[in-house]
Formats: structure tokens, sequence, C-alpha cells
């Protein structure tokens, strides 16, 4: 049986949370989950961001259900840093996932683009590079002041997400393994990746690799996004790459993401990229599908693969079946997925 | 009188550069030009990216207009770094400028964007952050190899980049600013642009501002793009941001930019966003708009406002005038912008 931490947050957090929870018990009913009252309101009450009797509590959890984190009351990076990051660093979630797929019923702001022209799968490097927080300030608020900020990485820490990006390919159809860096800049991160990469290609002959620019890149996912298949690249063009994949397929609406330790030593986090909108908040009119095909990454995740496919498959049929124009209910949809399976 | 330094360089570099040349000629006819063979083939001639002697003749010039420096024959790395980021640090370049715009005749790849929507122009800091080539490597090719960058920023550095764009936003008709960073993970480098942001913008009450994080900007550079009128960031956001803003723009044919020392103590380089292009090189069908419109962003850092205007709307309309699917011709359009002026 597995037990889920559930995090639902602030904002519509909560309200998409509840019907991603509501499609797992659908496919799996006896599931326990646990509610954690994190993120803005709890920090605003508490002062605390997350307490260590907290975060051992959701240490014994297979995974955890996250909804959106965050509130213009909170000053930006608290929460960020003191609940988003601290769980994939403290986690060990080094594979960050991003699936971004143009589904039927969706329109990409690209002109002539198709549903189904558009699948990739971004793995971003989730515990190194900029995000570890190295570097510092001198000589703060006067001209003589100097920041630094350091990107740490290791032959450790790109070996196993790149290896892990190589298993992904070569469950795919079309076995492609595109590498993003700036090597002509970055040479010293770059060449560590770039000769990670060459030797862990040799290991995965059935999969066609690609080096990209992280600009060239940026250009290619507006020019031609179809070309993408698996994209594996650093924490900070992850966090890039992995937004204009979702602009390109239609904005945040349908993007999920999963903060994942492969392992399973640790639970891994699974939440919409979209935030907590305290503009729509309460109004039960937020789009639950990207909080729902997270919970589809969930399932995969702990194994029930073919729950997780019979869920991505419900949100695909509800959002091609929706009519244009007509006004979104949070609990129907919802409801409506939850009866499909 | 000027003193243009001419690096026309590699592939379609020495044809798009040929027409810029012409068109300067053709609006300051007593210009003086100085060819300087650099790039692929004079490294693969002589072993030598960038020999001080000429640096030094480089420097007594007014400024560089540069065509496309590379060639597959040459290690990546070598002539970027060797060459144009070389420039960028000795002539203390600090301003990279690059314009966006949609112009008539060419089609965006967002659906229903139309010329004349977008028009933006891209400030990005030039000689600091991780572009500086700081850091290393530790037990190189074992498995416990270890790497680092290191982004270096300094209040200097940032503030007069950032008065800069100041400047160039309350000298457009729209005055806005858009200032892009990552604060809430780079706490230290993004706390000083953004406390520097806030300084220098006291000093422009008329300039209306706005932060956005790099993700979330690199969305909005898609979804929508018109929003952006001056756009300041630092080098490495700036280089990723402007593939995006040349991509939403009907990509690079038409994307100038210029690295520019705003004082004149050293030379600026301006040159097409476009690369080499060897797949084409040779064959007289390379596009020179990007050049021209180089050449138009060198005449106005010159002073010579009234030229670089007749010389921007002369490419414009060339460009809307192209019928399509016609062959293009690169001394045919360089000759016919050059006979408007
Ligand atoms: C909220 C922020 C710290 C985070 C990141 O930069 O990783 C977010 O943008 C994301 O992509 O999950
Ligand atoms: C060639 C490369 C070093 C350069 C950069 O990264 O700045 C290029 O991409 C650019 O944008 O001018």
């Amino acid at each position: 049986m597995a037990r889920i931490a559930v995090v639902a947050g602030d904002g519509i957090g909560t309200e998409v949370t509840a019907q991603a929870q509501k499609v797992i018990e659908a496919v799996l009913p006896d599931t326990e989950f646990n509610d954690y009252d994190l993120g803005a309101r709890f920090y605003n009450r508490t002062g605390e961001v997350l307490p260590s009797a907290i975060q051992e509590e959701l240490a014994r959890h297979d995974a955890i259900l996250l909804g959106a984190i965050g509130d213009p009351s909170v000053p930006p990076g608290v929460l960020e840093r003191g609940l988003l990051l601290k769980l994939r660093f403290d986690f060990d979630q080094y594979v960050n996932l991003r699936p971004s797929k143009l589904w039927p019923g969706t329109t990409s702001p690209l002109a002539g683009v198709k549903p189904g022209e558009i699948d990739m799968v971004v793995v971003r490097e989730g515990v190194e590079g900029l995000y570890v927080g190295a570097g510092g300030v001198l000589h703060k608020d006067t001209p003589a002041e100097i920041a630094t900020e350091e990107s740490l990485n290791t032959r450790h820490g790109v070996e196993r997400v790149i290896r892990d990006a190589f298993g992904r390919a070569q469950r795919r159809d079309r076995r492609h393994l595109t590498m993003v860096h700036k090597t002509n800049v970055l040479t010293k991160a770059g060449g560590l990746w770039a000769r990670t990469f060459a030797a862990v290609a040799a290991e995965f002959p059935e999969v066609t690799t690609e080096y990209q620019h992280i600009d060239a890149a940026s250009m290619f996912m507006v020019s031609n996004p179809q070309r993408y298949d698996v994209v594996v690249t650093d924490n900070l063009f992850g966090d890039i790459l992995t937004d204009i994949a979702a602009a390109v397929t239609g904005g945040i609406g349908m993007a999920a993401s999963g903060s994942v330790n492969p392992e399973r030593k640790f639970p891994s986090t699974f939440e919409p990229v979209h935030g907590s909108a305290p503009d729509i908040a309460g109004q039960g009119i937020a789009d639950p599908a990207a909080a729902i095909l997270s919970a589809s990454l969930l399932l995969e995740h702990l194994g029930h693969h073919d729950e997780a496919r019979r869920v991505s498959e419900a949100v695909a049929a509800e959002v091609a079946s929706r009519t244009a124009g007509a006004p979104l209910r949070t609990a129907e949809v919802g409801d409506r997925i939850a009866a499909a399976l």
C-alpha cells in the first residue's frame, strides 16, 4: 500500500490537489494519504517554513503530492529555498522530470503546429549546478560590492542524471537524446558534461544523440520543438528550457513535473509547474489537468505503470472533449476523470 | 572621418559584410575601412586566433564591423573565447545590444502576431557573470571529478549597464524597462542586481519598471513578446533571451547586435547574430539584412543618427518589397539598399 504525503499548499494548490488525490484513489483505492499544512499560510502563522519534525514525517512516505506554494505576503525566495529546493536537495531528487506534449484539445501559440507533433521529456539535473547556493557577497551596498554565484558539478551527479536520461530515451519510440549546455563558454562544467555524456552514450548504442548550446536549443524550442524526444541538461538550463517547452505546448495548463529520487531511497515530489495563482484562488475554476498529470508521473514512479497510463489517457480524453469557451469547474473535471477510470 | 576595422571572417561572413560596407559607404562616403583577416581560415593557416599586434591595430579604430566567425574545422570554443569574447572583455564592451523587431515582410512563427507588434531591445551585460571564465576542474577524468563555474558580478559593472538600459528606455516611446534575473535562486547576484536596479530607477522617474525571473521571461517571450520594450539582464540570461527573441521575430535573418563600449574609450563590435553558415557559403545567397542592420547600429553608436535611421528604413523597405519565394542574391540586396540611400 502506497503512503503519500499531500502538501496541497496555497491558493489553487489546494483545489487542484484535491482532484489529483481523487484520481489516485480511483485507480489505487487503498492508498494512504496524510496531509501536511505547509506553504505561505503555515509560514505566516508559525514563522517556520519546514520544521524538521515534519520533514522527518515526510521522509517516511513513498511520495509527496504537492499543489502549489507561494503568496505575495511572503518575501520571494523564502518558500522556494526553504521548502521546494530543500526537499529536492535533502531528498536527493536529482532527476527533475518535465514532459511536454501538445495534447489534443490544446493549442500551441506556434502557427501550424498540431497536437501530437510535440512530445518530449526534459530531464533536468535537480541538485547541482548554480542551485547549490554557493557564493557570497562582499562590501554589500557599497560601490565596491561584488556578488558571486558558484556552479558546482560533480562527475557523480552529472553521470547519474545522464544515465537516467539515456534509460528514458531507450524506452521511448524515437530513442533520441539531446544534451544541452554551453560548452563553448562554460568550458569547465561543459567539459565535464560533454565527456560524461560521451562515456555514458557508449552504454546505449541504440540511442541517437545530439548536442546543442542552450542559446541554440532555446531558439529551436520555438522554431522546431518537434525535433526533441528526450533532453538532458543542467539545473538552470533545465529551468529555462522547460518553461519554453511549456509555452510552446500551450502554457503551463498541462505541465506536470516530478522531482525524483530514482532509487526511491527518499520520497519524490510531484507537482504541477503552475503556481498558486492567488488571482483565481477560491473560485473553483483552476484547471486540475497539470496536477492530475503529475499524479500520473507519481504512479509511474511507484511502479504502477498501467494505472499511470490510464490516468494520463483519461486526462487527455477529458481535455480533448472540452468545448471551447465553456466554463471550467475544477471539481467537475476531477470527477469526470475519476469516473472514467 | 570614421575609421572602421572590417573583420569579415568566415563563410557567409565575407559575403554579407561586403554589403554592410557598401551601405556605410553610401551614407558616409569618406569612411576609412581597413580589412583584418581573422577567423577560422586565419587560425588554420597561422595557429593564432588574435595576435596582439593586430589587436593593437583594431584598438585604433572607431568601430569593428564583424561578419561571422567559425568553421567545423576549428574545435568549438577556440574562436569564441579567443576572438569574440576576448574583444568584448579587452575592449570593455559591457553593453551587448540586441534589438528584436518583427519587420514588415517577415513572419513570426507565433500565430496571429503581426509585423510591428514586437519591438524590443535587450541590453545584455557583456563582460561579467558566468562569462568571465572563473572556476576550475579537479580530479579530471576520474569518478571524483568536480567542475566549477563562477559568476562574478560587481556593483560597478551591474550599475553601468542598468543605467545604460534606463537611458535607452527613456529615449523610446513606451519607456518601459524589464529587469530579468533569477533572484529567488541566485540570491547573491540577484540581490545585487535587484538593489542596483531599484537605486538607478530613482534617477528615471518617467520609465516604468518590472521584474521577471528568467524562466517566466522565457515563457512570456513566446506567449506575449509584445509586452517587452527594453529588457536588461545579465550575460548568460541575455544570451538565451535574445535567441528566443530572434526566434519569435522570425529567426536570425534580421537579428543585429552590437558589443558596445558606450564611452567609446575602445572600439565597439557590430555583427549579425547569425553564424558563418558553411552550408550556403560561396553561393551568394545569404541574406545581408542582419549585417546591414548591424551597420545601422554602428552608425548610431558613432553619432550618425540620421544615417543610422535611413539605413534601417532602407533595409525595412527592401525586406517588405521582397516577393515570397523569389531567390535572394546577396549582392543585389546590398545594391538595392545602397541605391535607395
Ligand atoms: C520556484 C523555483 C525555485 C523553481 C526553480 O527554479 O527550480 C521553479 O521555477 C521550478 O522550475 O520548479
Ligand atoms: C559564440 C558565443 C560565445 C556567443 C555568446 O555566448 O555570447 C554567442 O552565442 C552570442 O550570443 O554572441
